[in-house]
């Protein structure tokens, strides 16, 4: 394909990517059927990161950041911006002049398969970044790129529009049709949850809450008081 | 060996696991002739993370926390839960609503070789976790595995009931049976370290205090004033 | 080589060091054309650790930190150390103690190629570490090193007196006779990117205020309004 | 989306995945523009392993491989099974009898992000596998999976019917629906590189064939005689 | 522990770790309920390496190989040392000369979480070694550590006397009380596979050989002939 | 440092870089006190590879080869390409094009902190490299670099004219003044060592060979028949 910028993206709905957001990661994971998880290796820059938006999706040449440039131009209040590269690299391609120029533009948080730099900077903004490596290694802007085509970034398919939600746990997308559904979904698991740990907390034991003693029985697990 | 859980734990003395933990995981393991740490990969979720306790050992299929359930009705107050899995993985094995369920036992921490998950939870609730990775992938409950049988984690053996030390320099492994002794051991180590650090504090050099000058010339170090 | 200390070190000037640091590591990183930057594996201990200094240079037998202490007599107000084995270690080679030891010789931090130890106790001194690894792993004092020749550290070459300088972003080494220049030129740096930082702020776009429009057309690059 | 498997898989022409083949990784990656190489910890698992086919694609859970088995009777000859697992494992999902189930469906080879093992036997069958770890790890047949829907391997997005390259450099996949466009490319590719290697084996420098000195001129690289 | 060297070690029979050794690391692993699988880092230095035999234990000091000289003594025809290091370390701790030494005592391969050099030589010698790493970087002999003692090893604990089984799939251990019920046990996996293999090969399908169709159907995996 | 590329290099003698290719790297290791070795991920692409030679050092932009095309023209029979990067990058920078070029022009093998390509034709060709990464990624030919400076390899300084030394058990850099030493020292080692090989052969233990029993003693290792 070549070299392609797309203006336009379809969003979904501002209350369901709060919704999710709210819900965190692992609970939005779960209720769309443990898909579209991150690999753990992208990790926050800072312990309590906390962001969901709507995807602009970049990929760049490795060590070069032009078409993240290109695609400020295109973010609206809420957008997430998820870079990958054509090849593994750990520059740092995003730094706080672009966090400025991208929360300029509505943009509340970064996802990337690569490099990140200016943490100290980044972290005093509260401008929230998941990324793979911190490093100061800067990037030239020479090679072209994409935005807002479908990309893989760190093991999962995103979409332009696909909802990023991304916390202390990692990153997960949630394809932008089913958003409104798996915030249902998470919403729902989310309560169950609170009735849950409810009775954990009381010490009710989870063997019993869950009903696994039958099935401990059937795999076969032998209970004794000591070994031998 | 089949799956097995084991009902009774031979756990060491309270105060001496109290005393181990307040010494740290440095002065321990220096003060059990450097045996028993667990590999560095094994990190805090939070920074200032710091435990001890006695060992109630998990082992289960990787991606499958059932046996983690099975464990917990054998706790007491003050043990800590040392899971494995028979392959590697970095599922997030373990959770808030896990930890809830642990703590209304007496569960003060968890070290696994595996994922995580919750972890802005885990750290609001200052519940210290150990592992491998951070990751939203959640598991099943459907392979068997043991409880409280020895078990490899992150290249130490773990008993049940030995005591582990855990806090910001990773994570330490004392057998029960040596538990009073080390402890006795380290305390004098850090009772030494005391003065040791009053006198290097005022600027005596390391070489004179540990006598190194004599070894420096045996081991055939030259000293010039520049280089050629 | 014979293991060899040596004893005189050439140390940038001491208002040079401070502005370098002070403008941090990616600023000078691009102001001596991004050269010098240690391999981004080099973490700091705690997330705001910030330090520059002259380089006090230890090549040490890995596991054995007998050339550290050698090392810190040759120390003077605002030294950092930087510390490589000659074989791949985590071992825990560096800690309070020895961060006493320097600090009362004048040394502000240290960055090894290895692991750290004690960093709680290195976390409330605020005596910043930069490594690869931490661990509780001892050594011990038995094979000879050097001090203050040229070593290898996470991909650069280092030399005594070049001027470190370490942040949340890494390690860069400027070389000592290169160091007024290149503080020159990252102070003249900052200044511009005071600048472009509040025009990108006010939301002018970096394809308007870098002119990179012209460059995305040459470069093939097209825009749609929608994929298809 | 729910665990399906798709009956119909659309290929590209035979004599089309042949050519692709035959002109190997490299020359295929180059000619549709550098996209679609898999990350290069893809390995093979004997020194000149290679092989081409259309995708059948499949999606497992982690240490499970039932999705293979039912993956098999869509297979036809000249088929490459892509295996892909929901969260990151190395268990050995595919041996010696799953080799030679899938070729008696005359799949010629597989491309799997997770483990092998029976290697020694795939070896003297010649089945050629690429993966990212060997391991005797088997699996369980409990979790449900997808075949045939696009998955992503190793970094890269597979559809089922796309074309896979694999050899010594690794794997790339062609979109089906550009394989014979880049083939033709290719196959330009090859041709021309076959003048260039006799002019650069006659000595030729790539600086004159390339036409690079005015381009080093340009980019400011300065020739002497001697440093300094 | 003590710094220990023993002597005495009791051995499996030497037909069951001949047949151990026949039926490869895969079926003795499945036939053992997939205990004992060393982590699978632990690579052959040659393709096609094999070995089988009674571990001799050898725990060292990183960097220092002391201790397998120790070791060699007690070695008998059949023999496989098996060697940990109590930090890690890829030093090359075991070449050629220790080769010859070792095979003059009837030592029959090596198992080393660490690294290994000369493995031309070791090739061309055809003495199989299982590693961590290859590394020129030669050892000292300075440390105390333990021969015949219990050891972690990749993951997994071996005890003296215990069976090493190793081939290009990794490395796994058989408890030496366990050998000949797990040498049977694999016999008639074996056998049994030979039947599988046939049905297999002739084109039965698993999903039909192993009944899998239900339990697909009971997973809720649906059958569709074409996406949408 | 401005990029350039340096015409002239002080070369060591041919039969003083053939007689350190002989004696390997292990034994040229140790020869010059356990110096120079780069790090153990360097590996052949080929089994049996080997080769000596005088490095052209080449500094590289990741993912850009044009410093290698402007390195080709200042080669000479016999010399060695070692290639750097001036931040991480497994991008595959040469390939068999560049193989026959440098080739043509003298080159008898490269040593690269990158990525190589056409492995199958490097083979064939029985063109030595060593490299991080094997990728089919290519590169462009963009930015500047230089030629024949002094660059950091895999963790070591290699100057131009240096004497590379390379095989199956990694790579060692020879300093071109100690080149001649280094090669006597060499030779004396290898010599010492068959008559050790001999008696080791014969079956005499490293530990009466060696002297080792008094220095266990004075370690403090204790023998015991059995354990307990």
């Amino acid at each position: 394909m070549k070299p392609t910028v797309v203006r336009n993206v379809n969003r979904a709905a501002a209350d369901v990517v709060k919704t999710l957001g709210d819900l965190g990661v692992a609970t939005v994971h779960e209720a769309q059927a443990r898909t579209g998880l991150m690999r753990p290796y992208m990790r926050p820059i800072y312990p309590m990161a906390k962001a969901s938006g709507n995807a602009i999706t970049i990929s760049c040449h490795p060590g070069d950041n032009i078409m993240i440039h290109a695609a400020i131009e295109f973010c609206r209040q809420g957008d997430i911006l998820v870079v990958t590269t054509t090849s593994e690299s750990t520059d740092g391609m995003f730094g706080e002049l672009l966090a400025e120029s991208a929360r300029a533009h509505g943009v509340v948080g970064l996802v990337i398969d690569a490099g990140v730099r200016d943490v100290r900077d980044l972290t005093e903004m509260q401008f929230p970044v998941w990324s793979k490596a911190v490093s100061a290694q800067g990037t030239v802007k020479a090679s072209p790129g994409s935005v807002n085509v479908p990309v893989v970034c760190a093991g999962n398919i995103v979409r332009p529009g696909d909802v990023i939600v991304a916390d202390a746990d990692g990153v997960v997308v949630v394809k932008r049709e089913n958003a409104a559904e798996v915030a249902r979904l998470a919403g729902e698991r989310f309560a169950k949850e609170q009735k849950t740990r409810e009775r954990l907390k009381a010490g009710e034991l989870g063997v019993d809450f869950y009903g696994l003693r039958a099935k401990l029985a059937e795999l076969g697990v032998r209970y004794v008081d000591d070994l031998e």
